[in-house]
């Protein structure tokens, strides 16, 4: 599972920083966070498969995440899509859509699949993984989104199998499968050939927020929080008003939620430099960095080793 | 006079063209001619003052030239503008921006002056310009835009004036103005003191279409013609079909309207390279340049010598 974070600021793009996006890459297939103006040239830099795109999810109706929507989907159809696309956003975005659909007078040639979100709730369950929404404390009804891996079952060992008698073969199939066997009379469960379950990966992406127990709690344990981190200290007063969080507030978010590691994101124009934010939020929380621009993230299974970027 | 190219290619941005847009500054004033995706992002990039823009003209309502125009208006707001900004272009040009307004609900708190055309007609004329309209040849109602400055008075050569007796003074200023006047009883006329009327520039800006007489006539004389160069002459069935010029075809244009300089605009992403679409156009038309992001270009005035990159 990879994160490429394609606009890491906020509100008003800088020579450095585009508007909000970010995609989570899993198994090949791309999911698009927030879609800021210039998102479609972001990905053509980041050099991701137009193809792969599988559901868009918008946190909120403000301009600077949902402007580049109308430019991925006509892209989208100079590529060719003839496959559906699904998008989730807060009531308001099929109008959005649609109104721009009809005044550009934009030919797609595939299916828009919108589904407007009200409430907290799974909203898309796959086999091996299901995305999640939560309230945000924004100024306007903003979603953050968790994308979390369903456990993977433990690992089979063979050698304790032969031990107690079983051949390779079918028996063995059944057992990873979590069925119990009988061999020669004895009775054989899995847990005595198969590890404890593996837990799956768990990134979530809250932004525009001001810090939340909301976000805390679903955040719970995440392997990657991707947290608004707009302002400094010095702005808390802004940040509170303007329903942002600071860089040390996404900090405390981040440790009451016991995550692995806090990217900022939504970084305001007001920053040339990030290292004060960097500063303030590693004092609360060390496993703290600030996102860039075609920053790319893997994100390893907790039961595997390091990262790269 | 300047043009800033801010986007140059067309239809679908590549690594090193976004969407089409430019910008002729004039006195220091600013007008955007059109306003792709990213145009407020190469804004930044130009250092061109948000302050200084006076209007906004769309050619047609194609999405690659128009879906910057949401972001752009929103960083005028963020930039605490309060003067109107006057914004041109074909019928549904105000739909889609009240669309998007009402859907994303965007504060503005400058007025926005929008005008429909649907002629060919003088759309903006201030003292010393003013701005034309005509069809371009494309798959929907798209205009061409001229900016032409009205003649400047002649010079005005004092020593002429001195010989014929007239002191430095108000009559210098009424022959200046164009007026007679009568000095010891003789009749003097401006043309004894004044040179002849110096012509002003005139830059013509369009895309898309495909090459055609109205715009060889609408671009007669011009300083500039900035025109649709999309596709090299392999490609003249795919240009004829989709409205667009060979490179070749918007230098036959320049030919046959007698323009001092053609630069090549809508650039289709298939050209890596555009080496054989100025070959192409140099062929007909020597004084072809192919336009690219941030090209910076000043246009001077016919009775002074060159010009700057």
């Amino acid at each position: 599972m990879d994160i490429f974070f394609l606009g890491t600021s906020g509100s008003i793009p800088t020579l450095k920083r585009n508007l909000p996006s970010l995609v989570i890459r899993r198994e090949g297939e791309l999911y698009l966070f927030d879609c800021g103006e210039a998102t479609q040239i972001q990905i053509i830099k980041s050099g991701l498969s137009l193809a792969k795109f599988e559901a868009v999810f918008i946190t909120h109706l403000h301009g600077d995440h949902i402007t580049g929507l109308p430019g991925f989907l006509m892209l989208l159809t100079q590529a060719n899509r003839t496959k559906p696309l699904y998008i989730f956003g807060p009531p308001g975005i099929e109008d959005f859509i649609q109104s721009i659909k009809r005044t550009i007078n934009f030919y797609c040639e595939y299916e828009m699949v919108i589904e407007e979100i009200e409430q907290e709730k799974v909203i898309l369950d796959k086999k091996e993984f299901y995305i999640e929404t939560a309230f945000c404390d924004h100024n306007v009804l903003t979603f953050s989104y968790a994308f979390v891996e369903y456990d993977r079952p433990g690992k089979f060992y063979p050698e304790k199998a032969k031990e107690l008698g079983i051949c390779p073969g079918p028996n063995f199939k059944k057992l990873q499968n979590g069925e119990t066997i009988t061999v020669n009379g004895k009775i054989i469960t899995p847990e005595q050939v198969v590890g404890p379950p593996r837990p799956g990966r768990k990134v979530v992406y809250a932004t525009d927020t001001r810090p939340s127990e909301n976000i805390v709690n679903f955040s719970k344990d995440a392997d990657v929080l991707i947290h608004d981190g707009m302002f400094s200290a010095e702005e808390l007063k802004d940040a509170i008003e303007k329903g942002h969080s600071t860089a040390e507030g996404a900090a405390e978010v981040a440790k009451a939620a016991n995550v692995k590691k806090l990217f900022l994101t939504h970084i305001s124009s007001r920053y040339f430099s990030t290292k004060l934010l960097k500063q303030e939020a590693q004092k609360v929380f060390p496993a703290t960095k600030v996102a860039y621009d075609l920053m790319q993230v893997s994100v390893p299974f907790s039961d595997q080793e390091g990262d790269s970027e």
